[in-house]
């Protein structure tokens, strides 16, 4: 099978690694208008050659659209327009206006859209690792919109990805990740920044960081370039789960301000509970 | 040297396990208020015996206080009026209403006040393990206010946990504290508040959770028996904390509902750069 990545970061470059060692991929084109991200895939070999993308796109038999969400908007329609006889799949996380705009397209049924729930903080084809993908959960958004090859084929894919396909609607999986992911990335970036507060040039107060600082932090180096079009793309699901975690948050401060520890406590062991339901999922 | 452990949880069970390892304790002796801890450690042998607190604190060289932090203030006093020849030091996440106390103690030079960075978010002495403090950071506030020999025993005792000796104010660890790991604990209770609200019982949502989610949840199973006094002793730190990072929070959101990607980006930008220093000490 010949593969044309569009965007070679973390998932670009890591789908490469992935696709040539399950043998999926005989042959992996690959582009990005970033320089140093072509040149890296191309000298370590992620990728067989480069092409610009129309070129690139013809000579494949599926194209994986792993650029920011912005990049797939742009780039999904002026795709399908030249191409007949190629899928075309993305690697969003975002998927309702993605969706929207392919259910618009007369070729829509050939584009799969999907969503690899795998990632980490750091960004960059030179961060990609063959493993990423492996027993993570892939989500495909309204296969009802697909014709059956083009699907057949994306599901061949993450099977050599080791992955767990799970089907939903496009708003829905919006809706959820909202809380279950996008939520998390704005609660890190907001938690380095506030916690610069307490910087202090004299003495390295980091030091002081606990294991727990560790993780809430960790995806505070998140990409901009990444997250940005996320949180616009899913701005009415983001804006209602941070009013209700601004709200939650504020229980605690009020609780606090009061000495009110039967109310700390009743928030706390609710969170426990949850915490007990969500820890035998993950 | 002999041992006494007040409050056989996490930390308690811990240091039992640690300290008996290293050759560090000769005999160890426990108590806890919870029937169930202390059968626990008895029978798993991470105590030699029980006893009630006054009887175990004469029979001890060291007397560690392991309870949470408002049994701290409750049981230092009345083991400072009873004992002369022993060392008193306290485990607890807060420092300076603890410091204040012992300072107003005639025999207060007799108490050492340390925070030993080490916790995970399961509890009770079945959690506890060897390694928890091994290669850490404990903390020593105000070692100005301690005679040397109490001093030169706690110093001892945590070179036989393998960590690492800062020292500290009390007044300045309880502000740092605040806001790089007392805060942190706030954020993943109430994600898992705010995460409940997408839980829906026909399909198990939890499943599309990724590692961002796990790990900035993960503070959600802490103990509300240990954070309750935390966040009340250092209740103006975690007034200011919590302000602080709701106005961060509330620039995220503002930029989104104003689709002001430049906005976005200028803070996720500053907060990848601090996440650097940050990742630079963790």
């Amino acid at each position: 099978m010949n593969i044309f990545i569009i965007g070679l970061g973390l998932i670009g470059g890591s789908l490469a690694k992935s696709l040539r060692k399950s043998g999926f991929a005989d042959e992996i084109i690959g582009f990005d208008k970033a320089a140093e991200n072509l040149s890296y895939c191309l000298e370590n070999k992620l990728i067989d050659s480069s092409s610009d993308i129309l070129e690139g796109a013809k000579a494949a038999d599926i194209i994986i659209l792993a650029t920011p969400v912005d990049g797939i908007l742009e780039l999904m329609p002026a795709l399908l327009d030249q191409l007949d006889e190629q899928v075309v799949v993305d690697m969003g996380s975002t998927k309702k206006e993605i969706v929207e705009l392919a259910s618009k397209h007369p070729k829509g049924q050939n584009f799969v859209a999907a969503h690899p729930m795998a990632g980490i903080e750091n960004s960059g084809p030179a961060a990609s690792f063959e493993q990423l993908f492996t027993d993570k959960v892939a989500i495909i958004c309204n296969p009802e919109k697909n014709a059956r090859m083009p699907l057949n084929l994306v599901k061949l894919l993450f099977k050599a990805l080791n992955m767990k396909l799970i089907y939903m609607d496009a708003e829905e999986h919006d809706k959820d990740l909202a809380y279950l992911s996008h939520l998390s990335h704005i609660l890190s970036f907001s938690l380095a920044l506030t916690a610069y507060n307490v910087e202090d040039k004299e003495r390295n107060i980091y030091n002081l960081a606990g294991g727990g600082f560790a993780s809430t932090v960790r995806l505070a180096g998140s990409s901009a370039a990444m997250w940005n079009p996320i949180f616009l793309q899913n701005k009415d699901n983001m804006l209602e789960a941070l009013d209700l975690y601004i709200s939650n948050l504020s229980l605690f401060k009020e609780h606090i301000q009061n000495e009110d520890k039967e109310g700390l406590n009743q928030l706390m062991e609710k969170s426990n509970t949850i915490y007990k339901i969500i820890n035998q999922s993950l």
